[in-house]
């Protein structure tokens, strides 16, 4: 019944680096529960990242911690963060981590990293995850204020988070191939209002044109195409028992336009 | 000292699925005590799952909570449990996932999941392991009372959990191929009385013969086929360093036949 | 706040053989929180265990008991054993997986499993992690006297534990392969007094000479081989965005050696 720190990091488990941070942990915030987000984000893949953590930080419960780190500046000149939005805290590097989660958000409040009180007290050029990052997510879930870890700072909200709208007209990017192959979009179904029925959106990804909209994968025949919003509110395009991303040829990054038909005899 | 649960599941760990899944439990039952057994059963091998879940489950104490998804009929008119058996609980699709569990247990009380006050507020068509059987453990381990779940259930027991006995010959099925291409048969020893000494067990795979009974994979030469009851309990053919899969050609699903030899002047 | 158990092995998750060792702690330490250090070494290197549990125990409080099963041997007849060390328990084979914690620690206390009492009531052949390590782990957190366990033994220090020193010259060997490449040897920053600066180190590995030393990859171009002292203290060599292991063909346990040039003008 401790606090609850979740941790997501692209460090893999070969490697002791993970539970170095719980040892860490453990030593300031003996009482807490420790859940593992992921570790398996590909190498240095800052936009898989924030979307695994999009699609999993809102079902624990108020006040929880969630640290992650996926840093490829570490050692460079990149802000140390802890943000506090949604009634729950995160901590990690200023590069986008967080920026799917505060789309979300109706505001948040953001601190740097300063306060070498609250680190280990040396710090290495290469794991900050260990050295500032952890102990920061243990203090905080211990009980520290915010305020006490640095001044106010901003949030870097890189371009891949914003999904731009003309007309009927939504035009994202691929967030995330997941291990199916499903090419998972930064497009949420909160911004389609009035996407119901199967021929009303029809995806265009390069020259490729998806229009099949459905609620399951079942509801295709095998080896077709598909659109559907994931369990986490993403729009994907999905093949049924076969991967839409290698069929394709589509990746991480990749441009997509939704085109969403307008319903005869509606108003708005 | 919170009840403890446990997670199996074919999700894999490099997307946030599981720890949606803990966030809810924890939500739900803060004190719980979450322990993996895998992620990595192969997608929707429900065998596999079975077999995995059958090693692991009696080690634990009395009244754990054993969450249980691979789901591959999600969205089917499949049917979701919770069974009490062994003194613990176990919530899943009913697909086969319990069978070998409760093919060990000497009864059973198994409930339908239909009380969806115990289920998260909007289920989801795709991901029921969040949505319904995530908070159905969470609330077994918290002290409700199975009636509440839902209406008394059978449970499936498919075909590959059986053995068949004829004479001295024993038919059974290849369960499992572990990550050392071990080849893990549905034949345990409780149903082989008798069987103790290197010469009097033959066990035919398709034209492949194998009689070398041993204790340990150390007890014949590299490179040569054997057979041993693993530290489970399940009978394996096996490959002093090397595989016997690869060997083979064996696959998860293939007949086997036991053949014990009677030894002279014994009456039963 | 119980107390804390942290499990290493090369058992993989995609079996039950992890989570029935966790099953087994929790009957015997209900409050354990148990943390995983990393269950992927590779399949029975002894080495790589070492390594990262020496990159990994230290981060956690006093009295932490560290459970690792990379295992070879089981079945023959080396010894069990729980070690205590440096304010922590360690409990495993005696087959070298704690000589780099040893190293570093100025004394330790070690005995020998032999008292039955605290193992499982029935042995396997194949999976002493279950019934002989787990249960005793689990004992000796729950407060359980070293003295219970056994009588006093040695611990088994191998070669590759060892670097020599001859003049400015130190010869070691590679410990360990990471998930990028780098090669990592098992000479540490404290055995290397007075190393630097960029121009004072050589390392030869077979025909290979790297002496670009350096704090941080990013300090090197691209492609280009590097030395430096990881997160935990050990030499590296490798390579900015690529894999030095694959460039020079090494492997673990190769030789390597380290030439310091002595600093103009200084005495010692």
């Amino acid at each position: 019944m401790g606090p609850i720190i979740t941790l997501l990091t692209d460090f893999g488990m070969e490697d002791g680096y993970v539970a170095s941070m719980k040892g860490v942990i453990l030593g300031i915030c003996p009482g807490a529960s420790l859940v593992d987000i992921s570790h398996e984000i590909p190498p240095q893949d800052v936009r898989a990242g924030a979307y695994v953590l999009s699609t999993a930080y809102s079902h624990f419960p108020g006040g929880t911690v969630h640290l992650a780190v996926v840093d490829p500046g570490v050692g460079s000149g990149r802000r140390a963060l802890a943000v506090k939005a949604a009634g729950q805290y995160f901590v990690g590097p200023d590069n986008g981590l967080f920026a799917l989660v505060l789309r979300e958000s109706s505001g948040w409040n953001a601190r740097s990293l300063e306060n070498s009180a609250y680190w280990r007290p040396e710090v290495s050029t290469t794991f900050h995850g260990r050295d500032v990052f952890a102990p920061v997510a243990a203090h905080l879930a211990a009980g520290l204020a915010m305020e006490a870890l640095g001044s106010p700072a901003e949030v870097l909200l890189p371009p891949w988070n914003a999904v731009s709208r003309k007309g009927n007209r939504l035009e994202g990017e691929v967030l995330h191939i997941d291990r199916f192959g499903n090419i998972i979009s930064n497009v949420k179904k909160e911004q389609m209002q009035g996407v119901a029925a199967a021929d009303e959106l029809t995806v265009m990804l390069g020259e490729h044109r998806i229009d099949r909209f459905v609620d399951t994968y079942a509801q295709v025949e095998p080896g077709r195409l598909l659109l559907l919003f994931g369990s986490s509110g993403y729009l994907e395009v999905a093949m049924n028992q076969g991967s839409a991303a290698a069929a394709l040829g589509v990746r991480s990054g990749d441009r997509l336009e939704c085109i969403v038909r307008e319903r005869p005899g509606e108003g708005d």
